[in-house]
């Protein structure tokens, strides 16, 4: 037996492999997925941002049906939504022409446009999981002493070193490093004098410099150099997310997997074309036609407002019309099954520290 | 005697670090930096873009009075200059309360806005320096021919897989990979579909996928993790250019170095208002006044019309009206002696490759 040479962040989730598979709510993420990736000694994650408190027990009991490793269990700290029916009006009359070329009746006013993240909360800290992580601000700290007294480790996620120590301040365990790099939504929740965008390989040091926590590395990251990497600049574990949106386990549609196929890396940009919030994505057609305008309503109302747009583009197949989340690290990824992904994952990585 | 364990970008510049001092045009490049890295075993840089044919030779000259090592010099691709007389006057208008600030007289159209590039080229030739770097474009392949017959190896700056294909099928010995962390200019030339903002995690790997040449990681890194990191995701050397602007051999003013010193990571933004052109520096109140202003004239026009008053503040010890330029590493900047760092980022990388 040799003395365990797993890193703060592996022991602290209690897996293997110092590889994490990033939440990716709101398609991508299965529980199918979750498990493989848990299965095969990494920490598998189901991003239920976007999910009702039931769903998210639905899923939490699926992804324990395929597995009995640990995984984690990512959503979205709310913000203060105050709805402008000004604006949402003239947002509705704005995607109308996308919403008649795929069919869709004229959109409604909505009646919610996000659930309730209290009892999402709920549903989690009664699921007791082993490991979640929150994104979009600080989870205040009683929420987070009470997902401790379910027994899980929490982390939040930084994309500043600023950023990182307000999450060391509410009681975090872990920090998730998310570099410019990253696939889909931005977790900025700090304003700062010029550009949150800071390039991994320049954040994971600062954000170490900054804060007395284990860090895990996400953004940019697709194959075993990008992870060896990733732990040489002082990360514990690298998270990869847009690597896993080829396996056959992910829920990434039909138009959405073609287009990631054929993307370089060059072709990602930051939008808040569809959901108010910045995400890193694949441009076409529905991100260039809304780049830089400032008329669109914030996250989650506009989120709200083009759901149903992006879900029948995708049952379509028309990938110009739907949100196609894809970090910069695109050009690497691999279509693979998930077990045999992470194998190769694990033996890059190994024969990248050597 | 033992095999040369050091990398192809080792070996082609015939140097014992896998460690560049990138140039830094402008200010911070001088000759004492250059031989003290040199002397140190990684590779010295002269940034000579804005230097005139006699400040080049005279500065070669200086370079090699100190080191009888290998170094690199870098220029500047020119693009075609097109002077529109309006735009021209309206932005010496638009400058003329900063330039009054400083005490400086109203500035005059100016006579000629670059250094003859050919000319340039013609004293790096003659001067028969061993690594020579360009930036901004791709060189023409007779120019990179008479490189090549002086002596020198070539290599050009890119900042996405493409611009990458670029210039190997120009003809370079290897590849600038300049991630979006970098400080200073935007080695971009080919449009493309989005944002060629691509950190370097994820730009080196898909460069060297891209391209069957040689690599060198610049951007973001400042310490002995980052060049560790730099090598395992696939480049054979790392250029670092922030790190060593607090060498007391640096040509970097004094309050220059003071807001290097005091910035945070997110401080950094890409800011056109100085040149023209694209590049990392601090924030300032330039920056902030000018920031999503269309109307100003391309590079190297603005460049021309803003060199006064940058000297001007420089001397004066005015940071806001200086442009500062520094990458995303900034919070990691040591103020060393150039071969007290060197030795350090060597220990620090030797440790952390371990």
């Amino acid at each position: 037996m040799t003395a365990d040479r797993r890193s703060v962040v592996q022991r602290l989730f209690g897996v293997e492999l110092p590889i994490v598979q990033g939440p990716m709510s709101g398609g991508p993420s299965t529980p199918a997925l979750a498990a493989a990736v848990s299965n095969a000694g990494g920490l598998g994650s189901l991003g239920m941002g976007y999910l009702s408190p039931e769903e998210i027990r639905r899923d939490i009991a699926a992804t324990r049906e395929a597995t009995d490793r640990p995984f984690a269990v990512n959503l979205f700290v709310p913000e203060p939504v105050e709805i402008d029916r000004q604006l949402v009006e003239r947002t509705i009359a704005l995607l109308a022409p996308y919403r008649q070329e795929l069919g869709l009746e004229p959109q409604r006013f909505p009646e919610r446009v996000a659930e309730d993240f209290d009892q999402q909360l709920a549903a989690v800290v009664e699921a007791k999981v082993a490991v979640f992580t929150f994104t979009f601000g600080v989870l205040r700290p009683e929420a987070i002493e009470a997902l401790h007294r379910s027994g899980a480790v929490v982390g939040g996620t930084a994309t500043t070193p600023a950023e990182a120590v307000a999450l060391e301040r509410a009681g975090v365990d872990f920090v998730v490093a998310q570099g410019a790099e990253a696939g889909g939504h931005r977790g900025s929740f700090l304003s700062s004098v010029g550009d949150d965008l800071i390039g991994l390989a320049a954040l994971v040091p600062q954000v170490r410099q900054a804060v007395d926590l284990p860090v895990v590395a996400a953004g940019g990251l697709a194959d075993g150099r990008g992870i060896a990497a990733a732990l040489l600049l002082g990360a514990g574990a690298a998270a990869l997310g847009t690597a896993f949106l080829l396996c056959p386990e992910a829920g990434t549609s039909r138009p959405y997997r073609e287009a990631v196929r054929q993307a370089r890396a060059e072709e990602t940009v930051i939008t808040s074309a569809f959901s108010g919030r910045r995400a890193r994505g694949i441009a076409n057609r529905f991100s260039t036609a809304l780049a830089g305008r400032s008329d669109l309503p914030p996250y989650p109302v506009l989120n709200a407002l083009t759901r149903e747009l992006r879900r029948a583009a995708a049952e379509q197949g028309d990938a110009s019309l739907l949100s196609l989340w894809a970090g910069q690290a695109v050009g690497l990824v691999r279509p693979l099954p998930a077990a045999e992904l992470m194998a190769q994952l694990a033996a890059e990585t190994k024969a990248a520290a050597r």
